[in-house]
């Protein structure tokens, strides 16, 4: 365990810089704070670059449990409250925060099942929206999470935060050639689903029983035209009511326990 | 059109205190903001209290076309840019919002229908997560929100944005006595439902097609003891990967489909 008091320090500034998407990748490091968060690290033996905490663990529950797990670590590192308030943008810090390298995963290992089910990100913005799609792909057993550029980012602390521990389970990545990943996959046998305000079929008269990839798209804008082409079918939600949209993250959910249901019940 | 350019005006003071529970409570009064708010207000002929707004409001997409619409609105008051911020917690405001009426609905209203279907939300405390439900519960067609003492008020600004204008529409109610209105609504025929990871029925297996109400817990806690206790079923959403659990509007809102799947499609 070390000990660091000043801001100046390299480490720090480092950590400090991973609250810059840009920073995040060039470094390909990334923040997941609070207790459940590194529990979870502990408990499946993920590897970290750093731990960091500050003595203010000690006074919540299950603060000093966790800290006799971890005293060991080789980059156990201990900072002053102050300094800790400096490297955090959590409202009420837990006193304890992981940085942890990038772990993006490929097309390949997406595909590694028999009938994957896939998810696309089409430029979500909203890092709320982005973490609770991850949670809510991993709870449905989603085999692959595409994220296109545009997109707030899957590492970013505030959708690390969302996917309560998600994150460290799901198969995503990044992508910057949506078109030529999507022509591969149709090649490979993947119908493209894609929702639209103009989706010729309800969700729930779709067969999403085979390999599918479900596209998702920006809150306000919906998924971009050029990706919309490369569907097989639009597909919308029935709706009863007179709100003419849903919630990105809740619209995705929904999408993703159709499919789930069709699948697996 | 009047221009008020005084922080210390009566009518802003007022304003500005709607942002605190307490005294919305006490003047039964609340903030809408934005273009498409006040749109929707316009559009429906909602009863407004006042309507203020900035000059900015000309710079944004739709915002002289609303001025327009608007002009002859007797409450309507102009204020200085500087003063604007002064009364909205809005990072990026557009310049213009509305001070509404409380539009508690009744139980006898929710119950209008001859097969009702009710949502009772006992302690939500995100904004972000009230507002996305009670947006869902319009899309699906739920006849009545029951908001109990604990949670976040439907009434709270960050709410009211969430809903995207559906709070205009839902009824809604906010109660204290959650036991004995559940009582009434059983003696009516209507059965109880509520979440509970120790649910005994997946919800594609529970039969929501006749008069029901789904009880919707605490993002942390869940659903309080003396609540489950008058569920008729206790209910889950089946989960076939690792996550534990799922957000609290996606659960809701994934139960609202389900239902509104049995019982419309």
């Amino acid at each position: 365990m070390i000990t660091i008091t000043s801001s100046s320090n390299p480490t720090i500034k480092k950590i400090k810089s991973l609250h810059r998407k840009k920073d995040r990748w060039i470094s390909k490091q990334y923040i997941a704070e609070g207790i459940k968060m590194v529990e979870e690290i502990v408990d499946d033996g993920y590897e970290v670059e750093y731990l960091i905490y500050t003595d203010k663990l000690f006074d919540l529950k299950g603060g000093l449990e966790l800290f006799n797990r971890i005293k060991s670590y080789k980059n156990l590192i201990n900072v002053p409250e102050g300094l800790y308030k400096e490297i955090t943008k959590v409202e009420t810090p837990q006193g304890i925060m992981a940085v942890l390298p990038f772990r993006e995963s490929s097309i390949d290992s997406m595909l590694e099942k028999a009938n994957p089910f896939l998810v696309l990100l089409d430029r979500i913005q909203d890092p709320g929206n982005l973490g609770t799609i991850i949670r809510t792909a991993d709870a449905f057993g989603v085999d692959g999470i595409l994220i296109t550029e545009g997109s707030v980012d899957g590492y970013n602390p505030k959708v690390v935060r969302a996917t309560m521990g998600c994150i460290f389970r799901i198969n995503m990545l990044h992508i910057k050639k949506s078109i030529s990943i999507l022509k591969e996959l149709k090649d490979k046998g993947i119908k493209i689903y894609s929702t639209s305000l103009q989706g010729q079929n309800y969700i729930q008269e779709v067969n999403f029983k085979g390999p599918s990839l479900l596209i998702i798209g920006n809150e306000s804008r919906g998924v971009a035209d050029e990706l919309l082409k490369m569907a097989d079918n639009l597909i919308k939600i029935p709706m009863v009511g007179k709100a003419e949209s849903l919630n990105a993250a809740v619209a995705s959910s929904i999408i993703m326990y159709e499919a789930m249901r069709q699948r697996f019940l």
